[in-house]
């Protein structure tokens, strides 16, 4: 059985990973982190996609006591018009958030006998966070092969990031020939009733839809 | 102010570090893990020796559902002549257990404003786990340089491991220079109400207080 840990959040990216994986006959298992997000509602459909595939799951509940981030902090307020030029980080930037799920991941994998880890990171349509470019992912790498019992024995547990690259009209594309249900993803910042339709996530989202040839939102 | 965050478990090596970080004028924040060890008993006197030298500290929460280690899953045994050549890892090595707490660590002090991690890590007298070695942490502190803001900003966190090419002896000398108080520390993986003194956690203490000269169990 070729096992793969998969970071899902319920959003767009990845539960196109989530598909991805399954149809390159890997058994996934999903990690969904409940680590204080304003958008809880994510967990919520994260759980109900890995469900809806019949695959195993953990949702991890982490404490960030320390904050530091307009997505965990309901006293700042969130970006409705942040900077995605790669430029500036925005306010929504959790501190190590990606390296503190890899790091659950890599010790899921190891203990379940997993040799992949699938991340739905993408350096293309993005905010600009630090933890989603390949130089951070190849840093990873070396840690792996450093600093767990399988990697000191050279069966290296592998990070792939198939959408890394990918606009995110490419990935709408993709996800819609795996059969993706994106009307059951959520990307909101907010968490509210709808999308709010101004946050950076709502609008890459929003522009990955519109790139979309045909597709009607 | 000098902060620094400390990773805190209650043990010999962890407390000698607190002290040793007081010593270079930094104010630590402590981080204690309740990460489901079975010995739970190491977080209330981490907490004490935190309060002890009037340092703030969090106790974060950690759930490793898929175990994979005898520290953490009761049915197993905790070995009682583990291999401590280095070559061998015992069973009460948890999967990414470092990895996990430095990437708490790393979230911690970017949000508070810490310059420095402190990681009493020993490659000398320890029990063989990859994330204590020299080439786990070189490999870190490249996720750190690429993985979050102020490592892509140029403002690096430092890991310093002072205890890394240390014998438990040398660990044990400095801290008696430093005023550590040994007998409030906790280093039995059995966590009953004496130390066992047959784990691999309770015999290089010994080994370590034996070497020091002059000193009296």
């Amino acid at each position: 059985m070729n096992k793969a840990v998969v970071l899902l959040s319920g959003g767009l990216d990845s539960t196109t990973l989530l598909y991805y994986a399954r149809s390159k006959k890997f058994v996934p298992h999903c990690l969904i982190f409940d680590y204080g997000q304003r958008h809880k509602k994510e967990i919520r459909m994260a759980m109900a996609l890995a469900r809806k595939v019949k695959a195993t799951f953990d949702v991890v509940k982490i404490q960030l006591p320390w904050q530091g981030s307009s997505l965990l902090d309901k006293k700042m307020k969130i970006p409705e018009q942040g900077d995605i030029d790669g430029k500036n980080i925005p306010s929504t930037y959790v501190p190590a958030r990606n390296i503190i799920f890899l790091s659950f991941a890599l010790s899921c994998a190891e203990a379940i006998g997993a040799k992949v880890i699938f991340i739905g990171a993408n350096a293309v349509d993005y905010s600009g966070y630090p933890d989603c470019r390949p130089a951070f992912f190849d840093a990873y790498r070396k840690v792996i092969k450093t600093g767990v019992k399988t990697g000191v024995q050279g069966k290296n547990i592998e990070i792939q990031t198939p959408l890394l690259n990918m606009t995110k009209a490419q990935i709408i594309k993709m996800g819609m020939q795996l059969g993706v249900p994106y009307d059951l993803t959520w990307s909101c910042y907010k968490g509210g009733k709808k999308p709010c339709g101004v946050c950076d996530s709502c609008r890459l989202r929003m522009k990955g839809f519109k790139a979309v040839e045909g597709y009607i939102l």
